[in-house]
């Protein structure tokens, strides 16, 4: 069953729980997070917890509760929900107060669903994800997993448009990420990847990504890519919570090679970490 | 009486309306406008209702309600509120539906507010605010008036930290806009504003505010400008819908003179139009 939580309690997910003058509604005023339960683990939840109170600190939010209440509750949404696989979301606001740009003295807001996974068909694993380039119009602090994602929609959305799964987006000249994903590529047997500065969000999958390709002694370079650097790469692929690694066979009017030798290794060195072959936090 | 509307009805402004899955909540996934109601008189609505049409426009938002629907649920709101002066807040999102960055296949949802107005203290007026210069970390499309507006809040929030009651923000070297306002300055009887591109808001008040100086044959030039130059002017002002105009006395550490002719003439004249002795749409 899927449900939710806010203002303390379990809830039908359809439930109206909120008032106008929450702050998330209005400004986008919070900070929130993406996890991926496995087989009732949900996975590096103490990486997406810490990332969870980083993005708060950077806005000046003090999170409602403890990282041990919020553990309970993420695992009393398990229960409650009976689901072993799920996608769990979970968004702090700055909380409800009348309407106006200065913080309000008043406690922040957690909201948390739990769902079914969303799936990826295992057709776009296989084959891989047509991409489409865009300029990233994102603000300057895109290392803040802030509730601002509009410009990420749009993004998303123009790809879809043209038939792609992802845009790509391009900052002064350099790949940043993708709308919902961060960016790699093989070439000559090294991984490249865009380095965490607060133009991207350092993503959890992208760390493990890093980590699995550092116990198969790939060597990683992490460095800004152009365009035509990636369009050029031997393999490309991208990584989020949802998706885990992704491959991309087209990016534009460019179709990449179809043989992925790293691609493979790597996801599934990954996949052994979401199965919990190995106790990876 | 303070109200709200939601959903099709009018409502207790506190009353929970929205479910989790609304994708203002969520994504910030759209846009809004703010209108001061003088004397039972909506300021400038044609503009405004311009304004939200042109920003629904632009992120693919279409609007629930026709525009003669929308003036009735205002008229209305004005009756059961019975507020003669009144802030009436219009938000449209793209709807509700179970988180996805690709855009769904519902309705759009209006929400409505009509309060008290939020008066700015007379002293204010007459002495002028301080103001703090930021970096302008917003993203590249300003012109739309979206809900994303943590950048702002960040702003406006840190100027206040430092006894500023405006942050005026400066991107690649020139003045854009303040965190929820527009900047004029005069100098050598010139009124000097930013350009209506999409790194700012094309403020319903700026635009009023230059009818005014053209009524008065007063010089405009729309360029940019540079944080000395604003420092250097004869005078400085700050727009908005909340606030109408409202001088500057401070940029920074640096104290503006105090004697400001073409303010007091533009305040007037602009104070002429919200009392509608003349007829403005």
């Amino acid at each position: 069953m899927e449900l939710a939580y806010y203002a303390g309690e379990f809830r039908d997910i359809n439930e109206a729980v909120i008032p106008i003058d929450e702050r998330g509604h209005q400004f986008g005023d919070g900070v929130y997070e993406f996890i991926r339960v496995y087989k009732g683990v949900p996975f590096s939840i103490e990486r997406h917890l810490d990332r969870l109170e980083r993005s708060a600190k950077a806005i000046f939010i003090e999170l409602p509760v403890s990282r041990q209440e919020l553990k309970d509750i993420i695992h009393q949404a398990m229960e409650k929900s009976t689901l072993k696989d799920a996608d769990i979301y979970i968004q702090v606001t700055r909380g409800i107060a009348p309407r106006n740009h200065l913080f309000p003295d008043v406690p922040a807001q957690l909201a948390l669903t739990i769902r079914h996974p969303r799936q990826t068909p295992e057709e776009a694993y296989e084959k891989g994800i047509s991409t489409l380039l865009l300029e990233d119009e994102r603000w300057a602090n895109c290392y803040i997993k802030s509730l601002n994602l509009l410009p990420n929609l749009l993004a998303k959305q123009a790809a879809a448009s043209k038939g792609c799964k992802e845009a790509i987006l391009v900052k002064d000249g350099y790949i940043t990420e993708g709308s919902s994903s961060n960016v790699f590529a093989i070439k000559d047997n090294v991984l490249f990847t865009t380095p965490a500065t607060r133009k991207i969000l350092s993503g959890i999958t992208r760390a493990n990504v890093l980590e699995c390709a550092q116990e198969q002694a790939i060597q990683i370079r992490e460095q800004n890519m152009t365009p035509s650097f990636l369009k050029d790469a031997d393999e490309v692929f991208i990584t989020s919570t949802s998706v885990g690694l992704l491959p991309v066979s087209k990016i534009d009017e460019v179709e990449l090679p179809t043989f992925r030798p790293v691609t493979v290794a790597l996801k599934h060195a990954y996949s052994l970490r979401t199965a919990g072959t190995k106790a990876y936090q």
